[in-house]
C-alpha cells in the first residue's frame, strides 16, 4: 500500500509503507475512500509541530470503509462506511469521561499523523475505533462528511463555543482558510449581528462573503478602526485567530472588546507576545485548544439535515494517488484559490 | 484637607491638597474613617499604571462617613457609615447594565486614585454615590469591612469566578501579598482539595497557611514537581496570578493542566511572553480583569454573617497622618511582614 510520508521540514513523498494491520483489539483497519489535506500539516511541513518524526505517513481527515476490526470493536462491522475523526479517543480515562477527549490520557488524542501513522495512505489503523469513527448515513456524502473529521468541529469548538458566540456579537475571524471559513458557518448558528473577517487572500475574502461574512479586510486596511466603527468604538465581542502566527495573535487581542474573548484556533510554532501592560484590566478571555469532536455527533445531524452546508468548501478535486500535487496546490493558496482539497480514491 | 499626593515615579507626600467638595449631582463627600494601602498603589509608584499623573491623590480603598450628598444621591443620608469600593459605576452605561461595572462607559470603573483624586486622604468625592458606595451593618467593623473594598471582590472575581475554581480543584496562587490572601479565603468558598501558594517571603507563606493553603512553596523550590505530584502528573486546574510580572505570568502558565485556567489577576507594567508553542494544544483559558464588584453585596453578607473571615489581613495600624511610613512599611513586606496596613482617623 501506498501513503504520503514526512520526510523532514518540506518534504514529503507518496511511496509505498508497510500494511495497515490491527495492533489493538480497539482497532480497525479502513480503507481510504476520501481524504483531505489540513493546514496543520502545512505547519507540520514548516516545522512548527516537532512531534512528527520523518518517516511518519501523514493526515487526520477521512472518510473510509472498515476492512478489518479488532475483537473489541463493537459499534462497527466490515464494510461500514464511515467518518474518521481527527481525534481518537480512549473513552474511559478522565480527560475523556469529562469530553474532553482531544486530551485523552491513554494514546488517544490527536495523533493520527502526528505520533502515529495517519489517513493519508490507501488504508489506515483507526486506534479506538468505536469512539475514532463515526458511521454515516447514507444522505451525507463522503466529500461532505470529510469536512467534519476536523474542521467543522475545530471551528466550532475551539472557535465558536471557545469563544462564546451570543445573538448580536460581532464576531471577528482572523485567517478565511478552510479552518476560518468553517469558523463562519459554525458562527452563524448563534446568530451574530456581524461576522468580520480578515485575510492577505482576495478570493478567501470571496469566498467568507459566500459563507456569510458581512465585512470583510485585507490586513493592510486598518482592521482596528473598521471594527471599532461597528461597536460603537469598544472592539468586537469575539475575535479567533485561524491563521498560527505571533503577529495574527496579536492582532486578535487589539480588536476585542472590554470583556470579550480571543479564541485561538490557529497551530503555533514560536510564542507571541501578551501585552498585559494593555490587557490585564481589560476582562479578557483567551482560550486555546485542541478540538475534543463532542460536537461531531451533532454536527453530523445538522449536516444531514441540511441545517449546514459545507458545499463551498472543496474547490480541487484530485485522484488518492495525485496527492503531491494537491499538496502543491494547497499550499499556494494565494495563486490557486484553494480552500479545501479533496483526494478520493 | 490633607492627602498623600503622587508625585511621579517613586513620589508620594502627605500635605495640603484642595477641599473635596460635590461637582456632579451624584456625588457625596464623605470623611475618611479607614483606607488602606494597595499593591496597585505601589504598582502606581513603580511607574506601571502610566494613567496615574503627578498631582493626584491616591487610594482606593476606604471606609467613611457620608457629609454631604449630591442632589441625586437617593439612597444615603449623611452620617451614614459607607464602603467607599474601588469601583464607581454609573449604573446605566452598556457594561454597567451588563454587571461590568469595572468597565463602565460613563466615566465610572476604577477612577478613584486613578484617573480622580482617591481616598488616602482626609475626606474624598465618591462619585455616582449611589453604585460606588455600600452602607454598612453596624456589625461589621470598618476595620474588615474595608477589605471589601477592592481585595475581595477582586480575588473573588478577578481570581476565583473567572478560575472557575470547583470542588476537588487544585488550585495554586502565586503571589502571597493581600490579593493573594484574599483569593485563598475565597477560593475556600468552592472547596478545592488542594490549595497551593508560591511565593518569595516566608511571613507571607506563613500567613497563607493560617488562612487554609496546604502546601507553600517559594519559586526556587521545584514548583511544577510538586503541583504534578498533586494532580497524577496534569498540574493544577486552576492557576492565579497575583504579583504583576511577566516573570509570574509565565511561570503560571507552565504549572496549569490541559483544560485548566490561568487567572490573572496582577496589575502589569510590561508584556509578557505567552508559549503558543506549547498551549495552542492544551486546551488552556486565560483570563485578565479589573474587578467589577458585582460581588460585593454577596461578600459583604457573608462577613457580617461570619463565613469569610477577613480578620488576618491587617498587620499594621497607623493614624492617617502616618501614611508615609504606612507605604513604608507596606512596601518591605520581607522585612516587615505586612500584609494589609490599615489607617484611621
Amino acid at each position: 500500500m501506498k501513503g504520503l510520508v514526512y520526510g523532514g521540514a518540506g518534504q514529503r513523498t507518496w511511496t509505498e509503507i508497510p500494511d495497515a494491520h490491527i495492533r489493538d483489539p480497539r482497532d480497525a483497519v479502513i480503507r481510504i475512500d476520501a481524504v483531505t489535506i489540513c493546514g496543520t500539516d502545512l505547519h507540520i511541513l514548516a516545522g512548527d509541530v516537532p512531534e512528527v518524526t520523518p518517516g511518519r505517513v501523514l493526515g487526520h481527515e477521512a472518510v473510509g470503509t472498515v476492512v478489518e476490526r479488532g475483537p473489541a470493536v463493537t459499534g462497527l462491522a466490515v464494510g461500514d462506511r464511515v467518518l474518521a475523526s481527527c481525534i481518537s479517543a480512549c473513552g474511559s480515562c478522565r480527560f475523556c469521561r469529562e469530553a474532553t477527549y482531544g486530551q485523552c490520557l491513554s494514546g488517544g488524542g490527536w495523533i493520527l499523523g502526528h505520533t502515529i501513522n495517519g489517513v493519508q495512505a490507501e488504508y489506515a489503523r483507526i486506534p479506538f475505533a468505536d469512539l475514532s469513527t463515526y458511521r454515516l448515513p447514507r444522505q451525507v456524502s463522503s466529500e461532505n462528511a470529510v469536512m467534519l473529521a476536523d474542521i467543522l468541529p475545530t471551528s466550532y469548538e475551539v472557535g465558536v463555543l471557545n469563544g462564546r458566540v451570543r445573538p448580536g456579537d460581532t464576531v471577528v475571524v482572523v485567517g478565511a482558510g478552510p479552518i476560518g471559513l468553517a469558523a463562519i458557518i459554525t458562527a452563524k448558528l448563534f446568530s451574530p449581528a456581524h461576522i468580520v473577517v480578515i485575510d492577505k487572500a482576495e478570493s478567501r475574502l470571496q469566498a467568507a462573503k459566500i459563507l456569510g461574512a458581512d465585512v470583510t479586510l485585507t490586513p493592510e486596511r486598518v482592521a482596528l478602526g473598521a471594527i471599532r466603527a461597528l461597536t460603537q468604538g469598544l472592539g468586537a465581542d469575539v475575535v479567533m485567530e485561524a491563521v498560527g502566527s505571533p503577529e495574527t495573535f496579536e492582532l486578535c487581542t487589539t480588536l476585542v472588546r472590554p470583556g470579550g474573548t480571543v479564541a485561538n484556533i490557529g497551530v503555533h510554532g514560536k510564542p507571541a507576545t501578551l501585552h498585559l501592560e494593555d490587557l490585564w484590566i481589560r476582562n479578557l478571555t483567551i482560550t486555546t485548544g485542541l478540538v475534543d469532536t463532542h460536537s461531531t455527533p451533532r454536527l453530523l445531524a445538522m449536516l444531514a439535515a441540511g441545517q449546514i452546508d459545507v458545499t463551498q468548501l472543496v474547490t480541487h478535486r484530485f485522484a488518492l494517488e495525485e496527492i503531491e500535487e494537491a499538496y502543491d496546490v494547497f499550499a499556494r493558496p494565494g495563486q490557486t484559490g484553494a480552500l479545501k482539497v479533496l483526494l478520493t480514491r
